[in-house]
């Protein structure tokens, strides 16, 4: 009895220990021993052995994640049974295809956790579903919820939940913000780096079943049986944890390495070639997910080139998966160079035509709005206006519009935000989320894809809070009902601290800090605005680019009269592309949302805005609030300095500090750039910048020379 | 006493477990637990207490470092006393400006350890003698040395020892192969990473006294305020380790930031501004180290674009540093576009006109070899021939040319091979490394640089064993008259094993490895036929580039009657470079070493070499019996698996994989590629290569994809 007092005062010591030097790399997944002894009793009691419902690798993985976890929060080792055991006080791992909830049966990979017969019974729809809900049971325990009659269930709501790694075969990563690629191309298919495995629990752990490994601007090496070998070696550690691998392909990949003269989809060399690298992959990676495509976008080859369309693209590599279970997911962020229209319209342009021409097993991917990943944006116009074709949504984990690493801004808001967009495609309540979800147009499959925000920094992702993006960004895949405050707390319970108080403040402070960095950076619908090579800063001054539609003015349009896009239809007439309800809503200025405003009209400077200000005055008042919140940030942050890992919290306080001084640079921009044209005074209370346009315009420089 | 028992396996275990998953991040600096009860009781009693000499920041590092190492040698905190005090058997750091040793003072920063009064007195000429002398002490029982009847003394050989980064202001690092910059620009200044002050202790522990923190390629960013601040962030954590920081410069900095008209070094206005500019940085660093300088040469602007000289460009900077403290670093790493003639020459005559041009504390900083960092590379013939200029050698630590991160090449028996090099510049015995420490021209300053191999991986090399070249150029910096099978033992004894056969095993793979690496790549003095964007695979075929000195056909003119650059008085005379005794040496194939055979002659494929076989022969022995060695690396490997961490062993094991498959695609692309002109069999007992030349092209071709 006194041994096992002292192991246990040994357990405690070492996770104290460990948790002194918190480096970010468990992610939400830490074990930590669980100090309250009475819990931990309840818990051990309930826990007393495992048993697993076969010896596939995935019901193995779910058995022995679920052993892993229980050691580090329990202190003990937990028996794993494979064969059926009596008893009672042990986990049962079981499949059963045709389980039923309440509600009905059980969706795909869903699952559900119950007492029953003295067990903790976590049945799975597939063995997938038992994994998760092994995740699941887990995470009731990592926030201490109890478990005597519980009973739990749960199915995702989108089928394939994807990340995008937009990572290069010499390692860097487009658009990353934390360090380098995790995968180590010139060290596989040889080196498994052990940390491809911790990526696949954390990403099972968050019911993540698919990822992109490589960039949208792809490398064609990938296609090639020297680097499928490395392919294959990460589809191999995947594997175990219900995740498929996909890949990025370039559209020239015929030419470039299949030696023909042409990538021209109708060209049947072309389509018997990659009708054999299809099988050629599928041979190697049965389990192989499918293609994303980026085609003639942004200089990326694609079959335009050969005077075809989008869909006739799509539908070749479709066919080229034949009887294989794999997707084609073709990108629809394309938008034409020279263009002297909007290219809000583009897209929809482009792909509204092409609704009904997609062959079964193809997805258009659509970013969440017109642009391009800005701090805010309307809801893409496509979403509800292709019912013919499914539609995967693309947001963008990384926060390459967003702050990179030095800004907290937790973008479950934001995404949340457009997934509850109404875009009354069939009536009201047909919200993005269920166009995406296939609800609205009755589509068997769904998808739901994440641009990543991982890298080969310790703790992943650079900014710690940026591990909750990636957290948020799997639970709403999942179930895209979930709040954006539940998930915060969730996440922050599990990462950050135990004490109930600490957790509601800091979830208090991530809950708000998207509203708080469009404020100070993009306020009322503001968009394109930042630094030309450093998107993290401010250049609305940006006139001349290589493309029109890559400058700031192109999009701010400020003038003496006033400032914004005017999309109304004496404008580009953008609006229209939405249904009459949404016009309706956005086409009055003074009905349209002030987050929204200046996407859509171009309002006066002196304009008494709902808010009771005129735009001017309004416009200031967001700058200098925003960048004032982010001081209220730090003090927040301040407060739970107690209940965080020192070095983690010195780290995000740190960051902080960053924060406010970029929230600054961007306020102080802004107000005189667009001071220039409104010629009016920084409302009181606030005071003038102390530096000048110039002085910032030279800062701005620096952080764009070589 | 059983609560202390019970502590000291509490240590074990924490210690056990630690090391079952060494990830390499500790590098050389470990202090796990010394696990022989007696020797620790030993130490403990010579260790009981450390008192400081005061209260300077490298003195109170040199006193935290030794209790910090102490504390995980030994299992117990050692208290630091800042006064002295009396007794016995604890550890005496003092400063002693005119300290002696045997052999005649104590140099400039070297220490001395002894044992006096019942006490280990450490004493340094500096400050930074003091921090060098307990590193030393640690390193005393790091490799289980006795302390009784100690007494050792050490002085650096080099007086500014550098690492020279090549990392860019996104975070990317030319050549680099050990994933982003440690360097977090976005984060600095307010956030300052743990991982900073990680990378200082190392460098202090093997005496490394600046770095310079910037690409030579080098952007105008760092002179400016905004991220001088992000600089004097990193110095300040740098000061308490004796090392000082240092920048690469921009020689266009003038116009690109300064708003003038030109960088000519002659302009009032641009002196100027370089003496304002080093000012400020010197009111914000008191202890800057200086500049480094590229220019002229791959593009870089320089003094020429001005028709000024590289001593005019040195000097201007070296004015401009005026009373400071610092040094100017001009690097002679040039060669002119579309040049006819021979890239071996050029530095050469470039900058040898120029001795005696150069003002004070101006250095010129020479690469290793007259072509670039190839495995294999003669000494470059400016050594010895500027008398009246202080030369800093430079040598790459990163394996740009050596392998990347999945080739285990220890690099000191190369650095060796070009130190111990004999000039004959004021008669025998002026070797390199006399003539770079001043010795041989009798100069007052001397300087040594390696290009850093350490990027954000979390074991920061990439491939364990870089560790290795990291330590060594340390240890070869402070002392190059140590072996490199003693550092080499000294390393891994410190780092992987402390099993003194296996630590044997280690280090004979470790001194062999170099020579390995160039039979499989490029033996018999072949040089720079690697990839072209690739330099870890082979090229040899490559005939056309942007520059015909950027081929490989330039450099090894394979034709149908033999190999090699003839660089007699026949050829490009570029053997003339060097002292007459070195000239005869080289001049005769017959008795040139076969290591450096094609750097100097064009041999006939029949023609029979001192080892008794044909060119021909010979090369494909070379190649043969290179690759097969990697196989002998591989089995000496497995046999000290039960002695090494099990994670690191696999890494290394997986490595030496990717090695020897690599190992054999330079193999077979070199004998295809040379026997299409030798017209010869592959001499018996070997194979010809299973695979086409045409397959290996199609192979590297993949690699270099974008």
């Amino acid at each position: 009895m006194f041994l096992r007092r002292l192991l246990l005062l040994l357990c405690l010591l070492v996770a104290a220990h460990r948790s002194v030097a918190d480096d970010g790399y468990r992610l939400w997944l830490k074990y930590d021993l669980i100090s309250d002894p009475g819990l931990r009793k309840d818990y051990q009691k309930a826990a007393g052995f495992i048993v697993g419902a076969g010896n596939s690798p995935i019901l193995k993985t779910a058995a022995e994640e679920l052993q892993q976890g229980l050691q580090g929060l329990l202190g003990q080792t937990v028996p794993i049974h494979s064969a059926a055991k009596k008893g009672k006080g042990g986990i049962i791992l079981v499949v059963e295809a045709t389980a039923n909830v309440s509600g009905g049966a059980l969706g795909k990979d869903g699952y559900r956790i119950a007492e029953q017969g003295g067990n903790l019974v976590v049945t799975g729809s597939t063995e997938s579903g038992v994994l998760y809900g092994a995740f699941a049971l887990l995470r009731q325990l990592q926030t201490r919820q109890p478990l005597r009659g519980i009973s739990l269930s749960s199915s995702p709501r989108i089928q394939y939940r994807l990340l995008n790694h937009w990572d290069n075969p010499n390692g860097t990563v487009e658009r990353g913000y934390a360090g380098s690629s995790i995968w180590k191309w010139y060290e596989l298919p040889e080196r498994i780096d052990p940390r491809y495995q911790d990526y696949a629990r954390a990403n099972a752990s968050i019911g993540i079943n698919g990822v992109v490994i490589n960039n949208v601007n792809a490398s064609a090496r990938y296609l090639t049986p020297e680097y499928l070998e490395k392919v294959v070696a990460l589809a191999s550690v995947m594997r175990p944890y219900g995740i498929r691998v996909y890949l990025s392909v370039l559209w020239a990949a015929p030419k470039v390495i299949g030696g023909l003269a042409s990538s021209d989809p109708l060209d049947p060399k072309v389509k018997q070639w990659w009708t054999a690298k299809t099988d050629e992959i599928y041979k190697a990676i049965p389990d192989f997910g499918g293609f994303l495509v980026k085609a003639n976008s942004e200089g990326e080859p694609g079959p335009q080139d050969y005077g075809r369309d989008h869909a006739d693209g799509a539908n070749m590599l479709a066919d080229a998966l034949g009887a294989h279970d794999g997707l084609v997911m073709w990108r629809a962020f394309v938008y034409k160079a020279n263009s002297n229209g909007d290219r809000f319209k583009e897209a929809y342009q482009e792909f509204k035509p092409l609704d009904g021409r997609f062959k079964p097993k193809t997805l258009v991917q659509v970013k969440n709005g017109p642009i391009d990943f800005q701090a805010r944006e309307p809801f893409h116009p496509l979403f509800g206006a292709m019912p013919r074709t499914p539609l995967v949504l693309e947001v963008q984990l990384t926060q390459e519009y967003l702050g990179f690493a030095t800004h907290w801004v937790y973008l479950a808001p934001m995404f949340k935000e457009t997934l509850d967009a109404d875009t009354y495609a069939n009536g009201p309540g047909s919200t993005v989320a269920k166009v995406v979800d296939g609800s609205v147009d009755q589509h068997a499959i769904s998808g739901i894809a994440g641009v990543a925000n991982i890298g080969a920094d310790r703790n992943w992702t650079g900014h710690p809070m940026g591990q909750a993006n990636w957290y948020a960004f799997g639970r709403l895949a999942w179930d895209y009902t979930l709040s954006s405050q539940t998930i915060a707390e969730e996440w922050a319970r599990q990462t950050l601290t135990a004490d109930a108080p600490a957790v509601r403040t800091i979830a208090d402070v991530m809950v708000r800090s998207h509203g708080i960095y469009t404020r100070y950076t993009m306020p009322l619908g503001l968009h394109h605005i930042m630094g030309q090579t450093i998107h993290y800063g401010p250049e609305p001054w940006l006139a001349s680019s290589a493309r029109p539609d890559w400058t700031a003015v192109y999009y701010h349009k400020a003038d003496a009269v006033g400032l914004g896009f005017d999309r109304t239809e004496k404008g580009s007439n953008a609006l229209a592309l939405y249904k009459p309800e949404v016009q309706r809503r956005w086409n009055d200025p003074s009905t349209c949302p002030p987050n929204y405003l200046l996407w859509f009209h171009h309002v006066p400077w002196t304009q008494p805005l709902s808010t009771g200000r005129t735009l001017w005055n309004e416009l200031c008042t967001r700058y200098y609030t925003g960048a004032d919140s982010v001081t209220w940030m730090q003090q927040q942050w301040a407060t739970v300095k107690p209940q965080v890992d020192a070095e983690l919290h010195a780290d995000v306080a740190a960051r902080l500090q960053t924060q406010r001084k970029e929230a600054l640079w961007w306020r102080d921009a802004c107000v005189l750039y667009f001071q220039s044209f409104a010629k009016q005074p920084i409302p009181a209370p606030f005071s003038p910048p102390e530096r000048t346009l110039d002085e910032i315009k030279r800062l701005v420089t620096i952080y764009q020379l070589r």
